[in-house]
């Protein structure tokens, strides 16, 4: 596969709301898009600089105690922080299969909608030196 | 202060060498940037994707075994992954003073020359929801 560029970093928090005052008073990014993912059981929100196009996603659990959704159990567990690296590409699929045959272990066999409608899917971290990779295939 | 854009998310490893293969070999990256970083006991490379600029800088400490060293410390007690978010500003002494005249602690009081040659200082990530956050303003 060939990544593009990094589209965004994900980064758990425990109040969305605060934490997107905090990095557009504090850190003086914009915020570019906010979207409830209510299949996934999160609130996430997406913040650039004045340039470049690489996003922080900042995510919240809907549900802080429903323990099956993995944002939330790792916010339980580890606390709020850096959560995962997304990277563009031009083909999903078939990223996908060639990151399968060289043995990487997928989260998504196949890929589903995320975030502002875009492409996406995760694979594990054991299989990426401990970086949670998500692969995001922009809308067209 | 006011983010200029993500320059690169910070990424510990076990080995640098394995990594940067496998995010060139296996991930498509180009490697752009490859330094040891003596005085802070860290090998650094820095890789992006074949368009845009934001940057994956994996580290690897120099020697596994010294707990002084943030690095080797975060590898053995943690484990590889994710290890900090950094972001492009202009004027690096005008944005840490800004961010300690808000309250946030401070890592580094007086920027310091980092991988690059760039001017970096680190934000605590106490003060930043968990995140460990490093200023970085480009050399000129």
């Amino acid at each position: 596969m060939e990544t593009q560029n990094i589209d965004h970093i994900g980064v758990v928090v425990e109040n969305i709301d605060k934490a997107i005052k905090f990095y557009t008073t504090m850190l003086g990014m914009k915020l570019v898009h906010r979207e409830d993912l209510l299949d996934r059981g999160i609130k996430v929100a997406f913040l650039t600089g004045t340039h470049g196009e690489t996003a922080v996603e900042l995510l919240e659990p809907i549900n802080h105690e429903d323990m099956n959704n993995t944002v939330a159990k790792f916010l339980k567990t580890k606390g709020p922080g850096l959560h995962h690296l997304a990277v563009k590409v031009e083909n999903i699929e078939k990223s996908l299969k060639e990151l399968e045959s060289n043995g990487l272990q997928l989260v998504d066999k196949v890929p589903r909608p995320g975030a502002r409608g875009h492409l996406v899917a995760f694979i594990h971290p054991k299989s990426v030196m401990g970086v949670l990779l998500e692969l995001v295939q922009p809308h067209e």
